[in-house]
């Protein structure tokens, strides 16, 4: 079951070197969920083939432009290619005055259900749930109000025995109630465990997104043992102090988050526009810890086998 | 004298097939001039080498989204590249609270003299004027207010021939008169006219911009006898009806707009997403207006030489 990582946008807020603003695509089990929407993810979503009709839930962390000024473009062109299922945007307060001041000035009535939720991003509390996966906000500690998000696939069923089910001749009726880890109860009134009969599931693989933030280790028990992080390094080392004026992040310091939060892969993006290259970038930060790597655009990242 | 139009975006309303939502700069005497900024433009700025800081002026033609969904994220980054000089915007009334919504949202106060003209979309008009250019308003017919621009450049001074200003003595401090076009009156009161001591300046040239609009031979006086014409031609001529409901043009109408108003050269854009090869919106045009060109982006057009 795929559980992966497309980069659509890895730059910080100025567009340059080919890098783009902050977007990215989550796919779930083949269900796909946008985390930011800066100007030109609908470009980059047609350069690198992504399936936008399979979005129906985008996330966006914080309200500065270069986490959502695409997110109007995006809305409109599902409006002009016939979009029909609702679609659902969570982000801070703010987002859905943004969008409709714009929908008004161009008399645009969108034609498929658009339906907006508010967030606290000052909290760590679960926002999304489907049958596959829920989502949580992370409180990032940013210049306006901002969040991370954290994705953990929910448990799939148990792994039905066939030779078992024979053998103790059990009906077909009781195999949904095997699956979601009943014990089964014969008529003599003798039970069979549950373990006897099936397989544990596959285990339950975690994402933690988390985008703008301040070095800021209160995230480390939310995002601790996740198999994938994403840490935004804005700059590196020797911009320390610009990363605390500005409220981002270090190399080092995400590394460090990673390290203490025991996670098996760092992911970092949101480069500034300083860095023309970004080997010294992961190079620093793979001092820290070792397993990361840089959010190129265009390139997916495996959750499951990170 | 530069005078030149380069396209950055060639597409309606959404981006495909490599193509952009419009946005066009006019390079006049090395000061640039916007018109629209769909999605994506600054990033079509740095593809192209566009020397933004020289832009001062941005029209806006409507408040359809990809004719501005790139104005927010611009003004952006000019504020993060520290931009000292104030920056105008025209457009029609809708466009200050878009973008000043977005700026409260973000927390953001622009550190540059950010100035909103609210034009009348509805009426030939002036609306801006320097020392080089004077740009009109031209009255579209589409589903919300819309306006062309038509740009005319203003005649440069005439020159001086050095051998007749020796030849009558004429002092040094009369020189800028004399360019100005005046006559130079000797002691003894009698008239050395004008033209016996300068050449006529060079001609005033013109460009007039359409987009977006129904086919509609109302603009013909206002442009007519431009060096060049962008007109949109969003339909073929086998999608006429389609042109009507949405308040577009074809190939053929766009040609016959620039036929009436004998043009020098047509440059036609706004393509719908439906065609991917331009060769036969080219062709069409061209049956009724053999000067028509495409406006392939990242190409510029050279207003004087039309």
């Amino acid at each position: 079951m795929t559980f992966s990582v497309t980069i659509l946008g890895s730059n910080s807020a100025i567009p340059v070197h080919g890098r783009h603003p902050s977007a990215q695509v989550i796919n779930i089990h083949d269900q796909l969920f946008l985390v930011d929407c800066g100007e030109g993810t609908q470009m980059r979503m047609n350069e690198f083939k992504i399936r936008r009709s399979r979005i129906h839930q985008i996330f966006i962390s914080h309200l500065h432009g270069d986490h959502y000024f695409g997110l109007i473009g995006l809305i409109n062109s599902y409006h002009l290619l016939k979009r029909q299922e609702p679609l659902h945007i969570y982000a801070p307060a703010g987002m859905q005055e943004i969008i409709e001041v714009q929908l008004k000035n161009s008399r645009t009535e969108i034609a498929y259900e658009l339906l907006f939720h508010t967030i606290d991003a000052s909290t760590n509390k679960k926002i999304f749930e489907n049958d596959i996966v829920e989502v949580y906000t992370i409180p990032m500690n940013h210049r306006i109000e901002c969040c991370g998000f954290f994705f953990r696939e929910k448990k799939g069923l148990r792994k039905l025995l066939p030779e078992k089910l024979q053998q103790h001749e059990i009906p077909q009726a009781y195999y949904n109630a095997l699956k979601q880890g009943d014990d089964y109860i014969k008529k003599d009134g003798s039970i069979i465990k549950n373990d006897e009969l099936t397989l544990a599931p596959q285990p339950s693989h975690t994402y933690a997104c988390c985008s703008d933030t301040l070095f800021n280790e209160q995230i480390i028990p939310i995002i601790s043992g996740a198999d994938l992080l994403y840490h935004e390094t804005t700059f590196m080392n020797d911009s320390a102090a610009r990363a605390v004026i500005t409220f981002h992040s270090t190399t080092l310091q995400a590394a460090e988050i990673a390290k203490k939060a025991n996670v098996k892969k760092l992911l970092i993006g949101h480069f500034s526009a300083k860095y023309e290259s970004l080997q010294p970038v992961l190079e620093e930060a793979q001092q820290v810890f070792k397993e990361t790597v840089l959010a190129e655009e265009g390139k997916t990242f495996s959750v499951e086998n990170a």
